[in-house]
């Protein structure tokens, strides 16, 4: 089955949002088995609408159109959907109420008189009701075409798509779509390539597809059968085989990052760290605090972006600094068992380096960093080139991904590279 | 004028990447007072490419594409756009010494064979080199559109229309657009508008138009003139008045961000910055870190994300996070001036509060945050309710921004909420 993505807006058309809900749904579909061929944006503009409907309709088995489910006069999708595939809107009671409900127990104010619209569904469709907003979605079946309504805010779009859509879209599939995803870091995507090329063009069912992503890659597993369990079944062994091939470049199996990976290994052990950061300036400290409940593993850090705090807040020896300078093997240890100190932490992960635009006073170019580890028993050291070339925020980010994954080594008993 | 944006490229079907090349490019058409009605993106196929270029150039007078000039098989856009057009493909001897020499200069190694396919160009085409990259761009005319090939990877996408497409387009235009940002930190986009709705409404040369970014939004005005000193002749009233009309919610024009406004004033005053961060977890930090030459500016600072740090780094006395708890206006004071004096900064900045998704354990919901800046002179203390019920991630930007705002204010002598 094939799919196309309309997105509505005309803040898309202004540049004022990226369509990330475009890039969301591909990658859902995608591990559904289905294909995206075309993703359009059209403005707020029935007209032009209605003609990427029309071509929409000849061209693919299944049209999810985001955006323009609003309250006001320039909200239009479902009108123009209608008015395309021949049906009514019609006036759902139940799901009026639920607005006002939300209006009242949410928001704290009766409802707008103009949200009534958004209780016009199309005739005939399947309700997706709408728990976190007030824009509820459909989805109908004309004419062999499968055309899905969701929300355009970021978060409503993919809430209502997890919970409503793919369920709906299941039904359309013989059987289920189970797929699993192999993250990776420290293996380029065409080395994983390479390294899966034989059962990545081999096999069908199941199949293995890679990604690239920011400083790291992902093989993505699916299989296709009549029952999840079956599916799971078929899915084992080539997850086992494709951890085995790349070996302890995988730091997980469906897990969201390797700052997560980190968090649940330090939870694991009871054990917590803090973070001595130079060139990446609180990123790290930022990362392991994007999740929740992070307080149980992270004690937090020293932004030590300046020699003055390096040695007056971490205690590191000003002769250090003098001798080896800031970008240095004997500074990242002194901030890493500096920091645990102070911090009273059990572990503690220190990061300086160079982020550039310059080289430093010393002669280290752009992406010199060094990692330095201190468990208490030991302190462990790593020199690394993190993208050279490639701007400031990529060299961050490089930094502190191989600050995680060296915490991941070392709570695992995996080897680091010295 | 109008324009279409088609982008090339398997990835952005897979959803392994969004589609911020049209985001930035629909920013920047506005900005030049081209309007686009359309972005579509298709896979590396050339059937599906020949159709989008097709339909496009029946409706748009300017098509952009992107992505698709690469070295390898399935890069073939400027094939596709050279059959759809009725044009030749040329082999250009000079560019392909440029780009022997960027494998040779950049990388170090001699240019693979396969990368001849990126010097053949349309006949009689505008070229577009590039000089961050490897794969050139071209612009040329026929039957009144015009098109422009530019290459996916967004840094080279950003710069190749910035330095080549922009000069390209603005020779097509009827003298010269200038536009300038007016960037709004404090006032939501709605009131704005209001405020704004007299001259939006009746102005059409130059005209003014909101746009809402996250926490924050921004009126662009946009002159068209036969000169560039007659559109800033036109603009300068314009822009004053919504200055006046907006008051201090105005912190800037033309600038990239609330923490680049802030770098400026502290490096004009030749004044210096720390920052002691609980619920933010280092996004302070990194923020201003994100700029370049951060180090004249900023020291660094301390991630008090645990009580035990706020103690024992900060130096907060165990006393008041006792009493008041670590969510209160004591201990956000104590942060600031602990920070303050231990990071040897002219100025200090805290934030400590709720970032969720529970509330803490004193009843704090979350999204309440206390803000402090400690100046040396006196320490001044906020209370803010950042984002309920959106979420960390929007609480955290929030408070971050907040305490950005704060030092903007305080540094500019403008009047702050107590």
């Amino acid at each position: 089955m094939t799919a196309e993505l309309i997105a509505v807006g005309t803040e898309l058309l202004l540049g004022n949002i990226a369509n990330t809900d475009a890039q969301y749904l591909s990658e859902k579909l995608s591990a559904l088995g289905i294909t995206v061929h075309h993703h359009t944006v059209v403005g707020d503009n029935p007209q032009r609408l209605e003609a990427a409907l029309e071509t929409a309709r000849k061209r693919a088995d299944i049209i999810i159109t985001t955006g323009g489910l609003g309250p006001t006069y320039d909200d239009l999708t479902k009108q123009t959907i209608c008015k395309t595939f021949g049906r009514k809107l019609e006036l759902h009671a139940d799901i009026l109420e639920e607005i006002r409900s939300w209006f009242r127990n949410r928001l704290g104010k009766e409802m707008p008189e103009n949200n009534v619209q958004q209780a016009l569904l199309p005739e005939n469709c399947t309700v997706f009701d709408n728990p976190v907003g007030t824009a509820p979605g459909c989805a109908f079946e004309e004419g062999g075409v499968h055309v899905l309504m969701l929300p355009g805010p970021p978060f409503e779009c993919q809430y209502m798509f997890e919970h409503r859509g793919i369920q709906y879209l299941e039904k359309l599939t013989d059987g289920v779509i189970v797929s699993h995803e192999i993250k990776i870091f420290g293996m380029g995507e065409s080395s994983v390539e390479e390294a899966l090329r034989e059962p990545m063009t081999r096999l069908s069912n199941p199949t293995l597809a890679p990604y690239a992503k920011l400083n790291e890659c992902m093989v993505r597993a699916t299989a296709k059968a009549s029952s999840a369990e079956e599916a799971e079944e078929m899915l084992r062994p080539l997850v086992g085989q494709v951890c085995e091939t790349l070996g302890d470049v995988v730091y997980g199996v469906d897990v969201d990052s390797l700052e997560a990976v980190v968090s649940t290994l330090l939870r694991q052990k009871g054990l917590t760290l803090s973070a001595a950061e130079s060139c990446t300036g609180g990123l790290i400290a930022k990362r392991i605090t994007d999740l929740p409940g992070a307080s149980e593993v992270f004690r937090g850090g020293v932004v030590s972006y300046t020699n003055g705090v390096k040695a007056g807040v971490l205690g590191v020896p000003q002769a250090l600094l003098d001798e080896f300078g800031a970008v240095s093997e004997p500074v990242a240890r002194a901030m890493a068992e500096h920091c645990r100190n102070i911090c009273g932490s059990d572990l503690a992960v220190s990061v300086t380096g160079v982020a550039g635009p310059d080289p430093d006073d010393r002669g280290n170019e752009t992406g010199i960093v060094y990692i330095a580890l201190s468990t208490g028993g030991e302190t462990v050291c790593q020199k690394l080139s993190c993208g050279k070339g490639r701007g400031r925020d990529r060299v961050r980010t490089a930094a502190a991904s191989h600050a995680f994954d060296l915490l991941r080594r070392w709570l695992s008993g995996l080897p680091y590279q010295p």
